[in-house]
C-alpha cells in the first residue's frame, strides 16, 4: 500500500480549513502511521478569494462542490453542512461514484443516514462520521468497534457545547437564560440563529447516530422526544444545587422492557458523577456496555481542532483500508427501532409550581399528585413578600412520565397556580 | 468475506472463560457486525477438568498451548500471562506461523514489544493488545487510530485498579495501607503476591505501551521511573484532602523540552478534576492531544467482562480485516525514545517531615530548602503531645525534582528529623 490516499475537501470554513492545514502540515507523520501518503488533491468552497490560514494555491479548486465527485480522489470530505442541498447532493454523487465520504454533518445523517448507508455499501465504499457525534470524542469508533462484547444498554451524553456552556454560565453567575445566550452570541459561542442548539435539535441529530450504532438500528429522528433548555430558569438551577444536582441537557437512548427510549431533555444530574462535572463547551458520553460496565468519554465537542481531529481519524481509517459498514452493521440488517412509549418512562422528577400565596394551594397540588399515585420525596417552599407568587418545589419518587404529566395538567388548570409547572427528570449521573 | 474468522484461546482463567462465553453466546450479533462468523475452534489451559461457565466440550482441546500455533486458526488469543515462558513462546510461534495474535499480556509486550511487533509485521499479521493497557477502556484504539491529527503531548492515567481501590479505601476509612491491602487480598481485589500492583510495576508495563503508541517509539520499560504506593500513609491522604487534593497512583508520559518524561508515581491530584474523581477499581486516562485538547476516558480497568470486551474488540478489528501496525507505526520506524532526565522534571511538591519537637528544626529545614532555591507555597504544622514526633507539611512552588531531592537528603541527615521525608508531586488533574 504505497499509493497515496487522495483527499478532496468540500467546505473550507473553520473545520475544513483545519483539516486542510493538518493534511498539509502533518502529512509526514500521518503517512508514516498510515503506511502511505495522505494527500490533499482538491478543494471547493463558496468564496475562492477568502484569505485562509494555509496556502492552498497549489490544490485544484472547484467552484461547484459537486464536481469533486468526478475528480481523481479516493475520499470526499463533506464539511458544507445542512441536511439537504449541496451537501446531500455531493455525498450521494460521491458514494455513487465509488468514493469514500467522510462527513461532520449530523443533520444530513440523522435525516438520510439509512439511504446513504445503503448507497455506500452498494458501492463498496465507506461513509464515516466520527466528527458528527461528539466533536473530537472518539465515541463513534468506540460504539462501532470497541464496546461490542456485551451489547449496549444505554448511551447518555452531553452532546451540545453551546447548551452546556449556557447552563454552566447560568449556574456560575445566576444570570437568566436570555442574558447568557445574548452574551454567548456576542462571544461567538452561540450561532446568530441558535434554535437548533438551544432547542435540542442538534443533540437529537447526534443522539440518532449514537443510538443507531448502539442498537443496530436505522437512525430515526422521529422517534426522539426533544425538549430544549429555553425554559430553564436560574431558580431551577439554584434548587438543583440545593438538592445536590446540576441541570444538563442530555441526549439519552436506553433499552427498556418497552423498547428503546430516546429523548433529548434537560435533566438534573447528580453532582459528583462524571456527567454532572462536564463544564462549559465540553461534551461527554456515558456508554453502558452490559457486564463490561459504564464507559465515560469526555472531550471538546466542537471547534476547529477537535472536529478536524475526528475527520482525520476517519481519513486514517480509510488509509489503513478499514472500510466497514456505516452504522456498524450492514445497512440491510439495520432494524427499525422499537420505540418505548414516552408516557411509560419511569423517573424521579423535579417539579416547580408558581402559586399564589393563598390557603389551600398546597392541598390542591398534593391532591392531584396523590390522585395520579405520585409520591413526594422532598419539598421546599420559601416565604416571599406578601402578595408575590411563591415557588413550591418537589422531588417525586420514581413515577411514570404519563402520570406526572396528567397531574401537572390538572394542577396547571387551577386558578391558584400561575404559569406552567416546570418538570425536570432526575438522572443518577 | 464470508469465511469464518477462526479463534483459538490459550488460557481459560477469568478472562479467557469470559471471551469464550461471549464468542459462544453472542456469536450471532458479532457475526452480523463483522460481516462473517467469528468462531471458537481451539482452546488450551492448564487443567482440562476444571469446571467452567460455558460448555466447551465441543471445542478442540490442546494440552500444550504452543500447539495452537500449528492448528487451522486465524487468531490466537493469548491469555496465559507472564513476560516469558509459554506465553512468549506461543506468541512467537503463532506470529511466525502467520497467525494474528490478540493478547492482554502487558508484561510480555512491555518487555518484548519491539521484537514481537517486528515479527508480526514481517509475517503480515497483527498483534493486538487493547486489553493490556487499561482493561475495557478503548485507549489503545484511541491513541492508535483516533487522536492522530495534532500528535500527543502527554498521556496520564490511573492504570491499576488494585492501587486505586486501596487509595480510595484508605481515604474513605482512614485505615493504614497494610490493613486495606490485607482486606483487599481477602476480598480477591488484590493478588496473594501484590508486588507488581502496589509497587507500580503493572502501571509501568501499561504506561510503556501507551507511551509507545503516543510517541511512535518502541516500548522501553527501562526509561520509566517507578514508585509504588507502599509508603503512602493515612496522614498524607488527610493532608491531601486538606489542601484540596487526592492521592492517586499515576502513570505519566509527557513530551518536554528535554525529551519524554515517563514515570509511575503517587501524585496529589487536584480535587474536582476528572482523574481525582476516579474511584475504586476504575481506570482512567487523560490524553492531551495537542490543539484538539484533552480527552478523558474512564471505565473498569480489570475483571472478566471489561477485559473480555477489549479482547473481543481486537478480534472484531481482525474480522473486519483491520490489521495495521502493532504500535501505530511500522515497527521499523519506531524510534528509541529520548528520555527526559528525571532530575529536571518540574513540579510543585508536597513534603512531609517527621521531626522532633525541639527548637531550631523549622529553621534547619527552611535553610536547606532555601539553599536549593525551593520556595514554599503553604505550610502546616500541628501541635502534638509534648515529646511526640511532629509532622511539618509543606507545598513547594514549582521546582526541579533534582533540587528537591538534594534538599531532602540534607534534611534527612539532620538529627532533629526522624524517618525519611515524604515527597509527592502535585498534578493539576
Amino acid at each position: 500500500m504505497t499509493a497515496p490516499l487522495r483527499i478532496a475537501i468540500a467546505g473550507l470554513g473553520t473545520v475544513g480549513g483545519g483539516v486542510a492545514e493538518v493534511l498539509l502540515e502533518r502529512g509526514q507523520d500521518l503517512a508514516e502511521r498510515a503506511g502511505r501518503p495522505v494527500k490533499l488533491v482538491g478543494i471547493s468552497a463558496r468564496d475562492r478569494n477568502k484569505s485562509r490560514k494555509s496556502d492552498l494555491s497549489s490544490i485544484a479548486w472547484f467552484d461547484d462542490c459537486r464536481a469533486l465527485a468526478t475528480i481523481d480522489a479516493d475520499v470526499i470530505v463533506e464539511l458544507i453542512g445542512g441536511e439537504d442541498g449541496p451537501a446531500y447532493e455531493l455525498v450521494k454523487a460521491a458514494l455513487g461514484a465509488r468514493k469514500h465520504v467522510v462527513t461532520a454533518n449530523k443533520a444530513l445523517l440523522a435525516h438520510h443516514g439509512s439511504e446513504l448507508a445503503a448507497l455506500a455499501e452498494r458501492n463498496g465504499v465507506a461513509l464515516k462520521f466520527e466528527a458528527a457525534a461528539a466533536g473530537g470524542i472518539p465515541i463513534v469508533k468506540a460504539l462501532r468497534e470497541s464496546l461490542l462484547a456485551y451489547g449496549i444498554d444505554a448511551v447518555r451524553g452531553i452532546l451540545n457545547g453551546t447548551c452546556n456552556y449556557i447552563l454552566t454560565k447560568m449556574e456560575a453567575t445566576g444570570q437568566s437564560f436570555g442574558d447568557v445566550l445574548a452574551e454567548a452570541q456576542k462571544l461567538g459561542f452561540a450561532e446568530a440563529d441558535p434554535t437548533l442548539d438551544i432547542g435540542g435539535g442538534d443533540t437529537a441529530h447526534k443522539l440518532a447516530l449514537l443510538s443507531s450504532l448502539a442498537f443496530g438500528a436505522a437512525p430515526d429522528l422521529s422517534l426522539i422526544t426533544v425538549e430544549g433548555i429555553e425554559h430553564i430558569t436560574p431558580e431551577d438551577i439554584g434548587y438543583a444545587r440545593e438538592f445536590g444536582y446540576r441541570v444538563k441537557l442530555l441526549g439519552i437512548a436506553r433499552r427498556t422492557a418497552d423498547g428503546i427510549d430516546q429523548r433529548v431533555q434537560p435533566a438534573m444530574v447528580k453532582a459528583g458523577t462524571p456527567l454532572a462535572d462536564v463544564e462549559g463547551p465540553f461534551n461527554a458520553v456515558v456508554a453502558h456496555a452490559g457486564a463490561a460496565g459504564p464507559f465515560f468519554l469526555e472531550g471538546r465537542g466542537a471547534g476547529e481542532a477537535p472536529t478536524a481531529s475526528a475527520v482525520i481519524a476517519d481519513i486514517m481509517d480509510l488509509a489503513r483500508g478499514d472500510v466497514g459498514p456505516v452504522f456498524g452493521r450492514p445497512a440491510g440488517t439495520l432494524k427499525p427501532l422499537r420505540a418505548a412509549p414516552p408516557e411509560r418512562r419511569k423517573s424521579a422528577y423535579y417539579l416547580r409550581f408558581q402559586v399564589l400565596d393563598v390557603p389551600g394551594v398546597l392541598a390542591e397540588i398534593a391532591g392531584h399528585l396523590a390522585q395520579s399515585e405520585i409520591s413526594i420525596q422532598s419539598m421546599v417552599q420559601r416565604a416571599r413578600s406578601p402578595g408575590e407568587a411563591v415557588s413550591i418545589v418537589m422531588i417525586t419518587h420514581e413515577s411514570p412520565q404519563g402520570a406526572v404529566t396528567r397531574a401537572l395538567n390538572a394542577i396547571a388548570a387551577s386558578d391558584k397556580v400561575t404559569g406552567r409547572p416546570c418538570m425536570i427528570p432526575m438522572e443518577a449521573g
